[in-house]
């Protein structure tokens, strides 16, 4: 299985922009995460696309999360960026061959089939769980109390 | 994310070779799912570098399944066909940028990963669970008992 490379940068933006005092121009998210501002302007569509960030334009013009940390799941993010179609895809190779299965038994998902999603719901419960604000709780304990007064400055413009 | 369209193809030759009475050739498993051989070949040797088939030469030649079908799960085959990476991959851009994540900090996964790699594992528990002897019970419960009779009578060379 394989995950579009955006999901790290858009997840790692969400908890930038869930500590900022207020829009954040994609440049400096960009320069932030030391990635191609065009690569991530991609991901920022995708994400405003889905109504978790806004854009503002303007001087003090950028990007902001459009409700509360804690209501933005990893799981939001990741189906905003990579796609909400499930990785297994049924192609229905039970109804080809010399002995196809017909009829009423091909109303519901084939067993194999079934397996599939039950595992891929059991990914998408997973991520339903964590939210933007416990990854950046996550960031303070892991990197330490320090990290997001040090991003405000940053972003405030403040020499590092 | 997206899985490989093989492990539709792989899971259900899984299933026909745990209800064959012996070897099948490729070239049958090929023409019971109306697929191409050339494709399903590859699939095939993915299941076999696995250990989880393996083929002998001669008339009666083909695949089998190298242990019993309750002892093959749906990750067994997944990950044989579609690869053992993790679907996420970190590229440490925490690592990036102005106020780059350091030292002690970056010998454990990011948080972001942790709970990428939770999900994986989410995933990877829900398929374990399931083999393909389960899988072949799953196809008599929704097709009929005389499913597998019916696909060894084809195997053997009768007419359908
Ligand atoms: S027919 Fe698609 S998974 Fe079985
Ligand atoms: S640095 Fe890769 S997920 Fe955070």
């Amino acid at each position: 299985m394989k995950m579009s490379g955006g999901v790290e940068w858009a997840v790692h933006c969400c908890v930038v922009l869930s500590e900022a005092e207020g829009p954040v121009p994609a440049q400096r998210l960009a320069e932030f995460h030391g990635i191609s501002r065009t690569y991530l302007a991609k991901h920022l569509q995708a994400l405003s696309r889905a109504g978790i960030v806004s854009s503002t334009e303007g001087r003090v013009g950028g990007y902001v999360l459009t409700r509360p940390a804690d209501q933005v799941t990893v799981l939001d993010i990741v189906l905003a960026v990579d796609g909400r179609e499930q990785a297994f895809r049924c192609t229905e190779i039970r109804q080809n061959g010399p002995l196809p299965a017909t009829g009423a038994v091909c109303e519901k998902p084939c067993g194999v089939a079934r397996v599939m999603y039950a595992a891929e719901q059991a990914w998408r419960s997973s991520l339903k769980e964590v939210t933007v604000a416990d990854l950046a709780a996550s960031v303070t304990a892991d990197v330490g109390a320090g990290t997001f007064p040090a991003l405000r400055g940053w972003l405030a413009g403040d020499a590092v």
